[in-house]
């Protein structure tokens, strides 16, 4: 078969390699349909991800059909439509029981694992783990596209922004960020019941498209602007919001969601970051906040696909740009250059 | 009558005031039969906290009997014994109504105003704002010792420290600081159910009272030690334990809290901080932590009083040191150097 093959930094090739091959009777091998590029792929091709090692297949999102079940498979079968959750997990460990198997102990502490540690979704066909865990049958009527956006960016953003934020009905919600993954706080956000939801961010294309993902108002940032001084002015009463997602991953836009919360106010950390935080504890003992961090456990996959059955959210919202498998480089280049091509999520389909 | 009163960074007197009377229909005033002395009055004295100005009566603490009550008093009677919440409420305002009055609105978003914006409990008479709210009958058999422990130290402990912290069934629990408010924590956090519970402190008096508090374990800090892989090591597998609550409120006892937690965790800050703290993030965003702060809303006094009643927690525990009222110096000495005195709450009754 062919695959996206990491060779180390800045390096990845669509090449020729050996089909996978069921390894333990949990596995499943499924022909990949529709998959797409996330910003941690950008990092680990930056080299910023050092367990991916030469040879390893990227990518850790996608729908696809059932090509092959291991003796040990329950529920999976030959033949379904699938979504490949971005998180594996073994089901018994005391992380996952907890709802926590991003941390799966049975993995290693880590339940990220394709494109990762082992072959990812990049590629014509994917050997999945624990597939009665990990795979999440497509209902009739479901796109492909709707279905790849539930691997990872909308579970993110529902899970690590929205609820671990505890957005409730009522909440002024900022989300510091109109990135893909801001977007699908966004657009969760909206359908719990939060009342205004401000997009944030300097780029103006995305703050248009927030809007049609929810977003009840649009702060474009410019420089030198103090935002959570904005941001307490768009509350209610000036105290601030109730909820920040931090969808960026840098110590400014941190310190904005920081400042932008009312007493008893959520932040809730989705952004990867590459250094520490000032955490101004001096002022904010008092303040009765909530802070939260965290990997995407993606078990709210099932509770999304409701939503897209009853038609509140729309997934397919995030693609701008199609590619096909033979066009990789293409579509690398244009996540990359995301905010320039006007891009949010690209799917390439076989 | 006679009160404790400031009289600017390190000076107090008791001494001879007028008597407080009734300004609101919404008053009571209240003879204070006992009060204690809490770090927040050493703060006070040293001059960390401005708004306390020069005439101000100190304390936030007691129990004591209804004198006299306003016209619009619905609840609380001339005769009644009461306990004297740290937290005034309107009861009205959305932060109240959310259970937040510790940022009561109508307050000015603060509501800790005893001993601070208003005449305090260091004295024979206090004025009670809003005292249906504020004060909460002592039941018989309720000692005034215990009843003095619900007006602030108790609901600390187990509102900003076990509670924010989500303590559960089977959890391991590391209290940083056994102070009276670490000690607090660890008194509810065995009542919440917590498998085991590791006092950390350097004083070796503080750690052997934890055992009567409810510690199963105690961790004797020496110098350069690292403390967070201790307490890792004392978890179940090694990974960190599930709740660590901060009870000091430095740079060095927060990161200790942070690194001490495992993936899933929660750190609950109590200590009131002076500085600013790092937050390694960029180790801990893929962690799923949660972190808390806040000041006590007291809104639990009633729960552990049924606490008492039912002889789960013993808050006489708390008083090592008696004093009456014409002792106020001898109880501010001997609570300024607890740690040598071997003190945790000394005791003040008329």
């Amino acid at each position: 078969m062919k695959a996206l093959v990491y060779h180390g930094p800045g390096q990845k090739a669509w090449e020729e390699v050996p089909n996978p091959a069921i390894k333990d009777p949990t596995d499943a091998i499924v022909k990949v349909e529709a998959t797409t590029i996330c910003g941690t792929d950008l990092h680990i091709l930056k080299g910023d991800v050092p367990a991916v090692t030469d040879g390893r297949i990227l990518g850790h999102e996608g729908v696809g059909v059932v090509t092959e079940v291991g003796s040990g498979c329950k529920n999976v079968k030959v033949g379904d439509r699938v979504i490949i959750s971005c998180i594996s997990k073994c089901g018994t460990c005391d992380y996952c029981k907890a709802g926590l198997p991003s941390h799966c102990k049975t993995l290693g502490g880590i339940g990220w694992i394709f494109g990762h540690l082992i072959d990812g979704t990049q590629a014509e066909y994917v050997r999945v783990p624990y597939a009665d865990n990990g795979l999440i049958p497509l209902p009739e009527g479901v796109s492909a596209e709707a279905g790849t956006m539930l691997s990872d960016i909308l579970p993110t953003g529902y899970e690590i922004g929205v609820l671990n934020g505890a957005v409730k009905a009522g909440d002024v919600v900022a989300v510091i960020g109109a990135g893909p993954v801001g977007l699908a706080a966004i657009m969760t956000a909206s359908t719990a019941g939060a009342s205004a939801v401000i997009a944030v961010d300097t780029n103006k294309f995305r703050l248009d498209q927030s809007r049609d993902f929810g977003a009840t108002e649009t702060l474009e940032v410019s420089s030198g602007q103090d935002v959570a001084a904005a941001l307490r002015e768009l509350s209610s009463d000036g105290l601030g919001v109730d909820v920040a997602i931090e969808a960026v991953g840098l110590p400014g836009t941190f310190g904005t969601a920081l400042e932008s919360v009312r007493p008893g106010g959520h932040v809730a950390n989705v952004g990867v970051h590459g250094e520490s935080v000032q955490f101004p504890i001096e002022r904010h003992w008092i303040n009765n906040l909530t802070i939260t961090t965290g990997l995407v456990n993606a078990i709210t996959a099932p509770e999304l696909l409701e939503d897209i059955k009853a038609g509140t959210i729309a997934p397919e919202k995030f693609i701008t740009h199609h590619f096909t498998f033979d066009q990789f480089d293409e579509a690398y280049n244009t996540f990359t250059n995301a905010a320039e091509q006007e891009a949010l999520k690209v799917i390439i389909t076989q």
